[in-house]
């Protein structure tokens, strides 16, 4: 047996995630990727590793330190990173066609209905294409908007990079000095542009496709609605909240539309976009918990978003509100929930808060820092989201090491968790008779 | 139907303890209860609800603040709050005989080998008789080592007091000042006896009762070995890292013998004591992230301690293993786990860290503490811990009404869930076909 096939799908994509990276940064570690002679190689490699796991923390301002080369290198590990991610997500299962027992298999062909392989690559072109021209069009809008301030060929550049960034949930920006949009916070263009993408980026493409048809096939499945009212729910809760806590503080300075406008953009982006039009450190410790909160929640899978995902979430909580109504089984609209789904939803987010606790423990060990900001930096690498309350420009060596991996195991780990999973292994031939433990 | 029957048991230990604390707060805000004049009544009913939780979080010092009445009436909140919990967890099952299908009837019946209505008498007493033996002994103990000291009366008092405070996990100290153990951090007897004394509490009956027994039957249960292994490697965990990471830190003015015996005890006291020897503010904010870990999960089942429960975090790691490995049960010790009791344990988990999330999120909106400070004073309550960075002194009115209800909640939440989801309910005629979602 060869190595190729000896490895599974999951350990492929992290070999080749972690070839992208070298790549990319040794890219970005030559003499014409920074404005200023050379770059390090560990903040190359952070670089590069930010960009493909579409995260968006960095150590040296976008805009800034790198030269055109080197943006385009970044933009083009984003561009992989995101799309490779959402087509892995969605087609794995499809690609490998009966060898493999996938739940998401089964979605697929409910949903888009093409369980050949002709109608597979058919599938994979017109996801390719969707995002080309959503990409296009969007980065055509921004640069027209950026015209009379920037210039042509730099409005240009400006929309096509921020377009790309912003659908990949990658959070980079050009505007320097680490800013991101607080240049921007009433742009309504830039701000519903931009956030137009993200959401879109982080519904997933089956939820996408399924939208897209629904004028002809009037029908959305029930992982299409999950994803809808679960995010359409997060959403509500971070604006309203935001909104009525931070009126007087943060948000003081703005009229009334700006205040919503503003709300509105804080509320979306910790789903997993890294964007941000405000100072997030002028914000109350109830708003960044908040933001912490949707951090980890994230986006929706076979989607370019991070986080644990929104249906992991609501798989959860509909499994304990089935525990304490006494039912048997985990329901949600008129469907159940096999219990190997709710084990697999578990495992994610118990991983997922163990490896947050370890590395924000391992932080604290190696830097004098504050916790709200080491916390928060590592639920945001974790959930690949990019925000940030200012750590990551002051991390020391092993601080950047540390924030890398949790990036690089934020980005696969779910997906790793949920693929290992979706493989029927073998059962054990001897059943143990049952143990009984009390608990709680 | 009466109410009485409309009842079910959780809701009436719920309203038992909720008379209890209000007859406690009665009494403490009489004039003889406080050594300066009158207490006033949010007060005295914190450190009544904090008694009657065995938590030890306190918004006045014991030592300092009460007469001895009011200490004697805390002193007895304490017992019949910590005795009453035990027993209620862990004779429920069998006082409600066949009527309920409890899986812990099972464990109990297997342990105890009583199945009787007399055996269930016998047992209780035994319990009580053995829960005072001990609290005699060490009490005994404390007071002849306190003597040269306090003198008699004085010595006496302490020993009691603090015998019963440790064996119920109360972490109610008399030496004033909030300092717990602070001036004894170096004293053996005062160390090993009251760690001694909340760790054999905090281990749970059967637990004890099967030690007890075993030169005769020379057999622990399924469950006994599971809390004595996830028990000592906490510890073991605790005393190491603590150790290490502290010996050049807050343990450097320590004799080598000092530094083990101050790494231990702060090792062992988040299982959920809440006196510690070494000044909390004074550790790491690694040490301080470890003693909330710590803290979270707490002691086991059946005993005198909050938190989770060791046995509920054993059991989801054994279930993610199992998953991770593709298996289709949850197994251990050649035992499997039913599906039910991991979402049980995976209930009592996502809802305490949702209350965790929940109540930090309103003490930061009432309060500008620091983030640590406030995360730690809940985790605390909702384990009913009582270590504390300093918060709870500091807090407002309604810091204090919220901190309150964590107790509360802390103490009745995972017992409640547990005896809830124990009833066999009436499961729904109709099961709905299995919906397709994805996960991570
Ligand atoms: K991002
Ligand atoms: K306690």
């Amino acid at each position: 047996m060869s190595i190729k096939r000896s490895l599974n799908p999951p350990q492929l994509l992290a070999l080749s995630f972690l070839g992208l990276i070298f790549l990319g940064s040794i890219l970005l570690s030559t003499p014409w990727a920074a404005k200023d002679g050379t770059t390090d190689y560990l903040t190359a490699l952070f670089t590069a590793t930010s960009a493909v796991c579409v995260t968006g923390l960095v150590v040296v301002d976008t805009g800034t330190h790198w030269t055109m080369f080197g943006q385009l290198v970044i933009l083009l590990m984003i561009q992989v990173g995101g799309l490779g991610v959402m087509s892995f997500a969605t087609f794995f299962a499809l690609l490998l066609g009966k060898r493999i027992q996938l739940r998401q298999r089964l979605i697929m062909q409910q949903a888009l209905n093409q369980p050949t392989m002709e109608g597979i690559v058919k599938i994979f072109r017109y996801l390719l294409f969707f995002s080309f021209i959503i990409e296009a069009v969007a980065g055509l809008v921004l640069a027209i908007h950026w015209v009379p301030d920037m210039g042509l060929p730099k409005a240009l550049w400006y929309g096509i990079f921020h377009s790309i960034s912003a659908f990949n949930n990658a959070g980079f920006d050009l505007f320097g000095n680490f800013t991101s949009l607080t240049g921007q916070t009433t742009d309504l263009v830039v701000n519903l542009v931009i956030s137009g993408l993200f959401v879109t980026g982080g519904l997933g493409f089956v939820v996408l496709y399924e939208i897209l048809h629904y004028p002809k096939t009037r029908k959305l499945s029930l992982h299409s609605r999950m994803v809808l009212i679960t995010t359409m729910l997060l959403i509500g809760i971070g604006f309203t909240v935001i909104l009525a806590s931070e009126y007087n503080h943060a948000l003081r300075n703005l009229s009334p539309g700006g205040k919503i406008l503003a709300a509105y953009f804080q509320a979306v982006t910790p789903r997993t976009a890294g964007f941000n039009s405000l100072e997030l450190t002028s914000l109350l410790l109830s708003s960044q918990l908040l933001i912490m909160f949707l951090m980890f929640i994230g986006g929706s899978p076979g989607s370019t978003a991070g986080g644990i995902k929104t249906t992991t979430f609501t798989i959860l909580w509909l499994a304990i509100y089935s525990i304490l109504r006494g039912k048997k089984d985990t329901e949600i609209l008129g469907r159940r929930i096999d219990h190997r789904e709710v084990f697999r939803a578990l495992a994610i987010v118990l991983l997922a808060l163990l490896l947050i606790f370890l590395i924000t423990f391992l932080v604290s060990l190696t830097h004098e820092a504050d916790f709200t900001k080491v916390l928060f930096e590592v639920v945001s690498a974790m959930g690949t989201v990019g925000l940030s309350l200012g750590l990551t420009t002051e991390l020391n060596d092993p601080g950047k090491i540390l924030i890398m991996i949790t990036m690089f195991l934020g980005r696969l780990g779910p997906l790793t968790i949920g693929y290992a999973l979706a493989y029927d292994k073998k059962q054990p031939d001897v059943r143990y008779p049952e143990g009984k433990i009390m608990i709680g």
